[in-house]
């Protein structure tokens, strides 16, 4: 992991592989085109990362980042329409084009991860991150009441397969019938572990 | 579409897709490698298929009669076991290492759909086959009074979308305790829409 980066240059590059990632996807990603995407020349990236999959493991553990920064920005304070915002921002807005690409590029990283160690580790993380900031909302909607007694991090790994689940079917193949029923299916989901003198 | 190559041979060539993806993935898979797991020549591969392209679509169409004949040899009658059979054979047996990475192959030719016109139409229809015959299930089990009155296509949208969530992180990147997990909550959230008396 490349550590003498400072931190701006850091960010830049992990926007730039953003970018290019969404545009390219990754089988066609080459430095040079994540080069195209930013004003650090190619020579800058190439002195700092080997390779294009040392960029893309940047990326990814820049993207841990970014999501702490969209978790922080989400306004409800209680833990319920807090989990609810944050499966909406995992299951991309409607239109968010961008956003869109991305998932469906971090598909085709996590299709790759068995043959490309460089990718695993960062993915291992990602993953994580984002299973333990479900299961970190279900805890306090339990200890705040609103929630039965489910097991938080078995809960989590549910509903976050549900919303990596929909990437290929919804955002891929742009299957909007299972993309209006899976939000549907969720939000009932979510329902169901109220605690009825919550709702 | 390829109309003119006989049966057996369709049945052959997309066996060898089958075999190649799951050794290469997509992204490394060439004519060649696929030409390498049968006795068909490359010459006979493209003589009826254009592009690499055209034999992986003919390798998910196959897919859909291979799963027909899964679903037709559970051996279960009653909706809800046939249900559970089919999330199983849907979510891979531990140890099935091939057909671990065909799920990963076919998550890393979901990734390329929006690209791949050639690829985009089968996917679709494999996608279809697999919500519908979830919904079958279900619906059946609505009719014969073993679950309550549900939306059968949308939960099983809802339960395809777990499934092929766990592609990522359950296979791709091995993580043993969201598999642990996702059985475990998916059998739950089933019972969750058994009728009381059914249980």
């Amino acid at each position: 992991m490349p550590s003498d980066v400072p931190p701006a240059a850091r960010k830049e590059v992990a926007t730039a592989v953003r970018s290019a990632l969404a545009k390219h996807g990754y089988a066609d990603l080459t430095t040079n085109l994540i080069a195209a995407e930013t004003e650090k020349s190619e020579a800058f990236l190439y002195y700092h990362y080997d390779t294009k999959d040392e960029l893309i493991a940047a990326f990814l553990r820049e993207s841990v980042g970014w999501l702490e920064h969209r978790l922080e920005r989400i306004e409800a304070e209680d833990p319920d329409s807090r989990l609810r915002a944050l499966c909406d921002v995992l299951l991309v807005a409607d239109g968010d084009e961008t956003t869109a690409r991305v998932h469906i590029a971090v598909m085709e990283l996590l299709a790759h991860a068995p043959y490309n160690e460089t990718l695993r580790d960062p993915l291992i993380t990602y993953q994580c991150y984002v299973r333990d900031a479900i299961a970190s909302e279900i805890s306090r909607g339990i200890e705040q009441g609103t929630y039965e007694e489910i097991d938080p991090e078995a809960t989590a790994s549910f509903i976050h397969m549900v919303l990596d689940g929909s990437t290929g079917s919804v955002l891929a193949l742009e299957m909007d019938d299972v993309g209006r029923d899976v939000r549907n299916r969720l939000s009932a989901y979510i329902d169901g572990f109220r605690r009825e003198e919550a709702s």
